[in-house]
């Protein structure tokens, strides 16, 4: 399939057969993806939980406007970002540059300024902008879902305090951003894979200035 | 190529060359592979500017940081989301469905919902949920680039007063998010080519729960 296929292919499942779980090898294949993804200066801001564990799951539903995609599912992913950009963490994103390229004077330079810029500002702005990250790799997990004929159903219809305090992310740091089930579509239970996509024309939404 | 391939193949691009433009079938495929970006609520609240003028070009450089690639590129596509969420534009959501899918009640009862709990709120709010659904797109768009050996470079670090003000984005009630210049590799210009990815590993990013 082409990219177009698989965009094609996948839609905002409703219903997800509760009998089918996803292979741990394409779950796996959609990690590497959404771990690629690229990001704001190297710093990959944020840090996915994959929930298996169905008490976990039932618990996050509630906080997820019962949405029955969380429980149908085998897998849920959490994009959970970072609540603030610190020295520490920008730190261990030069080391870790330093260890794959070498010691290199512009590495510490680039972090450095990047500390400077970063750190003093509001924790608000900074996770706002860590969030951003994230809607990149969430972008790129449903691309990597669809190849692998997976479905997945994006949510930022839940609670955000609730499932921090449910997965303990604040203490770590974190900050829910968006969840995505993955799962397999029930094709007999779900009222919009028959309905065709809807997407504006190219007409309403690119502006060509040549 | 897999997915995994492409996001192995693409890199932030620091040198394009100039006399390499990316072919117009290329530069379609990938816009419509942007345009299938899932959004939230099916709202595409963006629009993308695509920029070949290279006066244009050069004026936006100067408001980016002068980075080569506005100018190296031969396209340059700029992400502009919504400033705001307003009935009218959700209206014009709703309706959309209705023409693609029939009329159905659920849909104006759900857009109606939408409304409600959008339009009142802070502009800022709205603006940078729209500015998310843009990165989710723009994460679409760097894979879309990839499938086509096509090289681009995410730009967040540009002036988006100034960007908005030479492509007048304000009037048409976008701002600027993200800039995504298309172009070709300079393999003997570039000094981030031969240099390894870097990639947080799986353990400092996943966590499971189950």
């Amino acid at each position: 399939m082409t990219l177009l296929d698989q965009l094609n292919w996948r839609y905002a499942t409703k219903k997800m057969d509760p009998s089918k779980a996803v292979p741990a090898e394409k779950v796996d294949a959609i990690i590497d993806a959404t771990l690629l993804a690229p990001t704001s200066s190297g710093t990959q801001p944020f840090e996915l939980i994959v929930v298996t564990n169905p008490e976990v799951r039932a618990e996050l539903q509630v906080a997820a406007s019962n949405q029955a995609q969380l429980t149908d599912g085998s897998h849920l992913l959490v994009f959970a970002a970072w609540d603030d950009y610190t020295d520490e963490r920008i730190d261990a994103v030069a080391q870790l540059n330093v260890e794959v390229r070498g010691e290199n004077p512009m590495i510490d330079a680039y972090y450095g300024n990047l500390k400077a810029m970063y750190v003093p500002r509001d924790a608000e702005v900074n996770y706002a902008h860590a969030a951003r990250q994230a809607y990149i790799a969430l972008g790129v997990a449903m691309v990597a879902a669809a190849e692998q004929e997976v479905d997945a159903t994006p949510m930022e219809g839940f609670d955000p305090d609730e499932v921090d305090r449910i997965l303990g992310l604040r203490e770590r740091g974190l900050r829910s951003v968006v969840l995505l089930p993955l799962g397999y579509r029930d094709p007999s239970g779900d009222w919009l894979l028959p309905m065709p996509k809807v997407r504006k024309s190219r007409d309403a939404m690119v502006t060509v200035v040549d």
